[in-house]
């Protein structure tokens, strides 16, 4: 196994100095940031935060920020999610699409006020595409980088852990909308929102001076909650089905064969640039598209390249992320399969490093 | 130490097989890239480049390709340098700047003809600037990333390498210009360039399948030159002023703040984008400026985040990229220093992990 090199071109975060504290043992890199991958083994990880609490160091998902009068027709240009319903106060997930309908950045937007939003990024430099577009249509916008980084906390003792340091008010935040909450006298935006299953709430922490102050609170409120530091889980995000912009999609793929298509609303997202790219594909299905996939036998090692997914001789698609799972006793997959052996059930096989797998395509991802 | 935890979104390279079996110990993350830091250790590293020849696995400097009638038009409109003395087979270091004269990249623009670019980019997503662009001023250009893998050859011995693989021509390339050769049935442009002081080339591999061939002949033609596989080396980057985007600037800084001034005809540049912002500065300089860094006593640690450089007790500059050099029998460093403090020979204190060191801002880089 390779050292990671640090410089500052990866980016240390708010939460850094806990984060190291804590023992972290691996990291990625994301969004030209340190993120986190195991603390104790993604094993002990996994238990813990199904049964507890964690504390996350998601300052990667980077803020877009978008500011001014034309704000909010920019959000619009930028996805074909209809976003004339969206009130303040809510989060929307929305795929952001090039002229192609390519997906460049699988992000949350936040709509902080109808001049004011956030868009909350996965791993692209989103940050170019839309201060590019901003300058070429000429647009009244700010567009950068605050000084924004989100920290998550995840589990299912996540409600009681933020009500001892925000107070009760927390627990009424229903599931993707956010409130104002203040710390150290600062406000802060709390949305209900996570990158797990496990419930959970992730903390707009504004103004890197109250990282660590903020960090050092919710450890000291959870102690006899066993909260730990953790970080997005493979084994659980696999489980969950969520996906990860890079491993699981590229700018190759629509929002369609990524199974967003509950979150495009192609005709009526008016100024949409990917519009007229996939309004045929929105009106007549891909032709591959994300599934879950179980893999037999023994545990599967890491998926650090797309492994074939064969049949009959031919590839019929790609596994991007695996795991083994120990609440399921197997390998739990995520992989793009093509419409002719997308069906629930249908037999495949995998080309693991180790070998031919079998595989079932399934219905549904495991939690 | 961290371990990184390697998905596919961390993307491999034509020649990570190679990297592999060469006994990679260490990674970073260029353009969500794998890119080695290490194979034997920094300065064994670092003397065998100053001795013999390396291979490089510079993968991860993408090529964003510019396509069509309007392409030397978008690529005049990303650059303050002037570019209509370039002539195709010239390589140009081009400063790339958005609205506020913020440098989004320092690529090198490799002119292939008139209406086809590559931008040889260094560690942000200039891909989606760029599309952007391409796309807010409806240009007629296609803009996307081609399947090509800069494959660096560096050190003394580069020219007697690279001629017994692709014959004497190669010794005719002159600096920062290119020329086609051909490899497999393959024509492939080389370019003299590099990143390192050290002298060499670079090989733009354009299609995957021939990486580890091409990887595989120059190891088999080189044994007796004691060919290794190496990567960009701190200590010599750092001896020869190479500037490493997202470490020593970033977008909050203008090419004159990095020195790159020289690459500027702001006056002449019509069409860059950043060329008003860009007027003020060039005419009255910046206001703090790279530099030479000398930083006296035993080596320091590495830099994984700006150090202050400080005066007076007041801050004065950063430091952001050191490293001890065996040659010079000191630590050398990269810093940005105010225009208060920059005159070569000015003595300031750096603070670094394990205390406050005294250090001198210097005239020219050590290389």
């Amino acid at each position: 196994m390779a050292q990671i090199a640090l410089s500052r071109r990866l980016r240390r975060t708010p939460f850094s100095d806990g984060v190291e504290a804590a023992g972290v043992k691996g990291y990625t890199v994301y969004n030209r940031m340190l993120l986190p991958t195991v603390f104790e083994s993604a094993e002990a990880d996994y238990r813990h935060l199904k049964e507890h609490v964690q504390v996350w160091d998601v300052s990667c998902e980077r803020q877009v920020e978008l500011r001014g009068p034309d704000a909010a027709r920019l959000m619009q240009m930028l996805t074909p999610r209809d976003l004339r319903g969206m009130l303040p106060g809510q989060c929307y997930y929305v795929p952001i699409v090039d002229e192609t309908g390519g997906m460049l950045n699988d992000p949350v937007a936040v709509k902080l006020s109808e001049d004011r939003w956030w868009i909350s990024i996965a791993d692209s430099d989103l940050l170019l595409w839309v201060k590019g577009i901003a300058n070429g249509y000429r647009l009244d916008v700010l567009v950068d980088e605050p000084d924004v980084s989100p920290l998550g906390v995840q589990g299912p003792k996540s409600d009681e852990l933020m009500a001892r340091v925000f107070g009760d008010r927390v627990r009424d935040i229903r599931f993707f909308k956010f409130d104002k909450f203040e710390f150290e006298g600062r406000e802060l935006a709390i949305a209900r929102s996570g990158y797990s299953k496990q419930g959970g709430f992730e903390i707009y922490v504004e103004g890197s001076d109250i990282g660590m102050p903020l960090w050092n609170a919710l450890f000291a409120a959870g102690e006899d909650l066993q909260v730990r530091a953790g970080c997005p889980n493979l084994i659980e995000r696999i489980e969950g089905g969520l996906l990860s912009y890079g491993n699981d999609m590229t700018d190759d793929n629509t929002p369609h064969e990524c199974g967003l298509g509950k979150f495009c609303n192609t005709h009526t997202a008016i100024g949409c640039i990917g519009r007229d790219a996939l309004l045929r594909v929105a009106k007549e299905g891909p032709v591959q598209q994300i599934r879950p996939i179980l893999i037999d036998g023994d545990p599967v090692p890491p998926c650090d390249r797309p492994w074939p997914i064969v049949a009959g001789g031919k590839r019929v698609g790609q596994v991007t992320s695996t795991a083994w799972s120990p609440d399921f006793s197997t390998n739990v997959a995520i992989g793009m399969v093509k419409l002719s052996h997308w069906e629930p059930g249908t037999r495949v096989e995998v080309e693991s490093p180790d070998g031919l797998r079998g595989a079932t395509v399934r219905d549904k991802f495991w939690i």
